[in-house]
């Protein structure tokens, strides 16, 4: 996974520099802290990019100025105390103008009010959304998609099962995967246990690192997320308090920008400062602090050996790199990949199926030379066109734009080939699975998003009701992970270029002379000496230099803060000649980490409508998923209850059993325009209709058209259809439109 | 999963009958107790079956005293002190007579020694089990089907990550087993969290009784299993002390066929009597206590919501039970399924791969009415014959012999169809995946492994070289799940029976007089009220007569512990006629439950085998997986390295990828026998050799056997293959054999 959950070091702390940020956390994929700083970040640049809302507020307030100033002249009319006529009170009609101006001014400040309230996103669109999502959401949980796990126990917060169509969509989701990525690209999948002992997430920064700010109510103990108050609080206020002066918007909205930049210290200031209180009971809340996010757990009977649930998939490939490179025949690039749960202990998981304590990752670890970065199979997605957000857009306040791909690379957006190759597959595989292109978009990372280390990264995000939702993480995180884990296990990671023939190369030998060091700085030697060795090239040339020309040079060494005196004696530099037979490097990987779980409940986002039923009534929802995802490609319908149509029904199930269909029977003796609005709900493509033993109706979902196909060529006709090898359109032009009195949407 | 890993309440406790004993832990599938429990008590019938090992110890006991006999006899000799001859010493014939019946004797004994050997298992059988072992396990290592988990940090025991061929099978497994299952009969798939709260294990039982029994060193804290300490002294001194007295070998014996059985009082008081100590210091031992084998964590940040890993999957499909009934419209029978991970801390994981912590389960909960378990479609698997092994058979100490499953439910070997059924589609599922069926039976479980509710149990055993292994395990656990759970959550896990039209039945109505009660027993009212409500109909009519002739009866409440006297007025007992419109029962269940991670070991035991290499001079290993599992249906080689092979192999590659044939193109500039080997070793069953542009010929794994085909052709014959359309047998008769000079196996 990509990002980084805490960057407070990058920006506000004083850490040096070469202290590695943690390898990060899940945010690609659910509940990331990435994906609120992103949420926001992007907020910001929207604003930014359609600046009317301060705009707006400005002119509200100046509307409502006006206002005040008006109903204050009213007022002093109607107390006659108006010093524009000498000795009498206002007449009627100078009061009833006054009035009616009032009213005027009234009406323009309400429409003013109501601008900056769309604008502000509380208004007619945001309620849109949410009802759009609740009729989802009701749909899924009714038809079992979902279910609140442990519901007879009353749940647990963020834990959720799939049902049985749920389940197969999963399945369908994740085989395709494979097929998609694993197979195509022969990469080697392993499995690895999600138990995860200590050692190991010490290495990859996970155990210090992968944690979230929490406050307590003092007095409850209850627990919130601190940054998830401070952002309710500064939305509630800039969405609902429309009177807000223009100085205190800006500085709730810098606040929600730098939301995830803050620092425990920094959080609980702004909390004391705007008096923010436990939601639930107004108590006071304690100061913030880091709660680690992984479940953790003792493995063995002693309680002595501590052990994490996985937070994500890749550092199980990572310590395998060794073994996958040799039984890759010891070449470059190859990718590994899995497939399988990931657990994060939210502290109070919001956004209902988008932010979960357990979930399904699938991750890619595509190890190459950092020397070459280039992908034989490029040119195949370098025409793709699709939606993508650099940096410098979202910078410049611009939108996402169409852009090709290769365009992108070619032009250095995009920083190498393989990292674009993936991009470009991303982009297949959700669109192929029933993504709406106009709502996928690719974000590149801002500057203060990124790891140090990393070289690029960018996200598929996908809009949904809860805005734009990071599915994918597509990065290049250059050689950090196999150095981290080199380091904490001392097994050399390592990959090894033989070359054809040996080469001569220049290599820079650093000898200090322990005897004068140690002579000169007693028992701060060992620093001085370490500080020497870890020289670059560079700055060991120019003491070179110096020593030579002056005999002696100032050095600092950060390790005991100050500057120290070193003559020549102290230090032998030179470049010295080698011969070389093999270069050894650390590999790149470029990494693609897919929450599973969050792509699909996007697609049943984007899957969901409704159309009215015949007799208007009602509205019915369907699932318009390609046959690929649908959980039920077929349903056979015989039309009434009778012994031969029901025969016919299972004769054709078990046609479409030999041919590999998933498929139900329906002979529950309702209309059949209920059957299949029934079966609409859950997004079964087709649906064969027995009216007949000789031929039988396939009727296609969306179209709700029907045609009439022999009942032996039934089977192989809708598993041509699922299989993608004829279209529907296909299909009406070869066999004759049923045009009957079968009912549809009753 | 079906058994009970603690039965001691059964056996040799007091505990009241009604206490619910656990429901029971994945000891179907890893690791179980009931495996180990079994393991034993089959030992020990099969050593009633074959009796030659008493007589062997006796014949061995015999022939050694007869040596000593004459060694002494030898010695009087040699000293002269012989009493036959008057006088002088023995002359140098008779001893050298002596000495040599001696060696004879010696010779007898011998050979008497090495036959008791064998017959305990410690001999050359056993040696060769562990060398096939050794070889498979080597392979799978060797070639990544396996890799333990967190190698470069010295690894974790019980924890193994499959490797890409390893994944690959499994993947291939789990799919055939979602198709031949889940697909075929219409299942309800759930996927749940493995991150499971208290209260639903505390339903189940797990929190009280999935439990081992722990020793540890005293001196060290080391932990062990206190079973398997007491097991490895017995069996060590039944298989390597041959002087052992028939009584104590005896005694050994009966200690192993109890083993599970043993409460940690009578296991420490054996581990005390026979003096062991901690096997790696010779520390003394504590005494045993009982370690929950359930990975513990908190849920969410307080700390006082306890969760755990789950240790098996069924308790997901029950607490969804109410849901799953609506969504199949309220009709029984239908089963619901889950394939998943499950945990369990073992104390000290042995047994390599089959005992892990950590590992892939497949369960299946079939809900029926429990009064009416006969299947539609148990016609379709009556026919089947195969190794069974009821429990009569067992225990009059016979083997597990062939029969024929319509005749072993017809005679209520096998409780009722349902179970039946599934037991054949397990049979299928087993041997379609390549399971040796002479090495695969289904074993009854005896009385006292099964839990007091469950109606029939029979396990699904293959037998590897750790012995007969549980794999399958197949209960009737009647209604017990699905009331645990509505007892503890309140809500009502039922299914409804509505009736064409009303009935009328008699109901046993009891009403005691609180008033009456209170007066007679005061602080113990209350329980005498409840036992009154608890009666059976049986007491209830018995006492009624009694209070109707006598006035008044003795009544013994079990919660109070001795007999009270109930008089006439203190309870009214009526049988009522009331009109019922519906049934409502809970409904019975029946449970196939896989361990997949044994399933594949035993699996890749079952299909490994090695050939000579050309030369001879080494072995070759070979796995023979049908093409269902596995990993890689087919390698393309081309013959030589250039240009036009490396192209005509791509257009082959590419063709096999549109028919969605796993492959890999194999050039690596080695001799086309060793790719071959190479291959054989993972077990593909096809290669493609490129040694023409237009046609190419492909090998037969296990025959060696090559055609030649056509390019164009060779993709959709492989798969024809591959997809089990066509027999190898068939193309052989089709296409031209090759004989070239394409070497094999060099």
């Amino acid at each position: 996974m990509v990002f980084m959950r805490f960057r407070p070091q990058l920006i506000f702390s004083s850490l040096p520099r070469c202290i590695p940020k943690p390898r990060t956390p899940p945010a690609a994929t659910l509940a990331a802290a990435a994906a609120r700083r992103r949420h926001h970040t992007t907020a910001v640049f929207t604003s930014m990019a359609a600046p009317s809302e301060d705009v707006l507020r400005r002119a509200l307030a100046e509307r409502q100025a006006a206002v005040d100033a008006q109903a204050e002249a009213v007022r002093a009319l109607k107390a006659g105390g108006g010093a524009s006529k000498a000795g009498g009170g206002a007449s009627k009609a100078d009061v009833d103008a006054a009035v009616e101006a009032l009213k005027a001014l009234k009406i323009e400040a309400g429409a003013a009010a109501r601008r900056l309230q769309q604008a502000v996103g509380a208004g007619a669109g945001g309620a849109a959304r949410e009802e759009l999502r609740q009729a989802v959401v009701n749909t899924l949980e009714r038809k079992l998609f979902y279910i609140p796990s442990f519901k007879i126990y009353r749940g647990v917060a963020g834990l959720y099962d799939y049902g049985p169509p749920g389940c197969r969509v999963k399945a369908n989701v994740l085989s395709f995967w494979r097929q998609h990525f694993v197979l195509e690209e022969n990469m080697l999948e392993v499995d690895c246990p999600c138990v995860t002992p200590e050692i190991v997430l010490k290495a990859s920064g996970h155990v210090e690192k992968f944690t979230d700010l929490m406050v307590k109510d003092e007095k409850t103990g209850t627990c919130y997320r601190a940054d998830h108050l401070l952002k309710d609080f500064c939305k509630e206020k800039l969405e609902k308090d429309l009177t807000l002066p223009q100085e205190k918007a800006d500085e709730f909205k810098r606040v929600l920008a730098i939301l995830d930049d803050l620092s425990a210290e920094e959080l609980g200031a702004k909390i004391k400062e705007y008096g923010i209180v436990a939601p639930d009971t107004k108590n006071p809340l304690s100061d913030p602090y880091p709660f680690n996010l992984m479940f953790q757990t003792s493995i063995g009977p002693t309680g002595l050996s501590v052990g994490y649930m996985r937070p994500e998939t890749a550092q199980g490939i990572f310590v395998n790199f060794k073994d996958l490179y040799y039984y890759n025949g010891q070449k470059l690039p190859f990718a590994a990949a899995q497939i399988g749960q990931a657990f994060r202990n939210e502290i109070s998981p919001r956004q209902g199926l988008l932010r979960v304590r357990e979930f399904t990752l699938a991750e890619i670890e595509h190890f190459v030379d950092p020397e070459d970065k280039s992908h034989p199979k490029f040119v195949d997605v370098a025409d793709l066109e699709f939606l993508m957000f650099p940096r410098e857009m979202q910078l410049s306040g611009e939108s996402a734009k169409l852009m090709k791909l290769g365009e992108a690379v070619s032009k250095g957006t995009v920083n190498n080939e393989t990292l674009g190759y993936f991009i470009g597959r991303v982009y297949l595989f959700l669109t192929c699975l029933g993504i709406d292109k106009g709502r996928l978009r690719f974000r590149q990372h801002l500057p203060n998003e990124m790891a140090h280390y990393a070289a690029d990264c960018w996200d598929a995000e996908i809009e949904s009701s809860y805005g734009w939702i990071e599915c994918v993480g597509i990065a290049d995180r250059s050689a950090y992970d196999l150095r981290a884990h080199s380091e904490k296990s001392g097994v050399p990671l390592v990959a090894h270029e033989k070359f054809s023939k040996p080469r001569e190369v220049e290599k820079l030998v650093i000898v200090p002379s322990k005897k004068d060091l140690g002579l000169a700085f007693k028992g701060n030697q060992k620093m001085v000496l370490e500080a020497l060795e870890a020289m670059s090239e560079k700055e060991a040339l120019e003491m070179k230099a110096a020593l030579e020309t002056q005999g002696e040079t100032i050095f600092k060494v950060c390790t005991l803060g100050k500057d120290v005196v070193i003559t020549k004696k102290m230090v032998s530099i030179s470049m010295e000649k080698k011969l070389e037979h093999q270069r050894v490097f650390t590999p790149s990987v470029i990494e693609p980490s897919f929450g599973i779980g969050r792509i699909i409940y996007c697609l049943f986002e984007h899957s969901f409508y409704t159309r009215p039923s015949k007799s208007e009534e009602e509205q019915l929802n369907v699932f318009r998923f390609p046959p690929l995802v649908a959980p039920i490609k077929c349903t056979v319908f015989p039309l009434v209850k009778n012994q031969e149509f029901d025969d016919a029904a299972k004769v054709i199930a078990k046609a479409l059993t030999t041919a590999g269909i998933s498929h139900i029977i329906d002979t529950t003796a309702i209309s059949i325009g209920r059957r299949y609005a029934r079966t609409d709900e859950i997004g079964v493509p087709f649906a064969v209709t027995v009216d007949s033993t000789a031929n039988v109706t396939i009727r296609e979902r969306d179209s709700k058209e029907q045609v009439r196909v022999d009942i032996n060529k039934v089977a192989s006709v809708v598993q041509q259809l699922t299989e993608g090898q004829t279209t529907w359109g296909e299909v009406c032009e070869k066999y004759p439109a049923h045009v009957g009195p079968q009912g549809d949407q009753e």
